[in-house]
């Protein structure tokens, strides 16, 4: 079985550029880069898991922080109610076709 | 009858330095300030239209951008679950006392 993909909106401030460089490369591989230090993901828990401690390892623990916001199923028809935004536009919030 | 609030996570990329200022400016009287350019607000539909007016007035619309993800009721004891961090610690998740 395969278990449940959530979007995930993760976010993080990282004040050392060498390290907020490190959480972006990381970051770049597991979803959508929609902000400076935004990213939508679609994890399952065990991603969420490897994910959290790959980015534990490379952040400074007392400095830098990480948010995890989890935003619901990736099956349902929610996320555009959910996500919204004005200014400049949005990554296409059709993001069926990525795999992460 | 009082409408329902939402906990609204809002993130915005605003590249210019004075703008910047009075997006935060803005944001500061509608939420808690959690990480660099993210907030986390107590919003009724209402705040939130008038929320985003304010904002859509302080951007630069082709290159600045507000992103807000609706996480769901604040009576919901699900919050706890939906944000999560590693690094830094997170501002108090016990919002109920605060007035916007």
């Amino acid at each position: 079985m395969k278990s449940m993909r959530r979007y995930v909106l993760v976010s993080y401030d990282v004040s050392d550029p060498k390290r907020w460089r490190r959480v972006y490369k990381i970051m770049r591989g597991h979803g959508v880069h929609v902000q400076y230090s935004v990213f939508l993901c679609q994890l399952t828990d065990q991603d969420e898991v490897e994910l959290r401690y790959r980015l534990a390892e490379a952040i400074h623990p007392s400095t830098d922080q990480v948010l995890f916001a989890r935003l619901g199923p990736v099956d349902s028809k929610r996320l555009e109610k959910q996500i919204t935004c004005i200014g400049r536009e949005f990554v296409p919030l059709d993001l069926k076709g990525l795999v992460f």
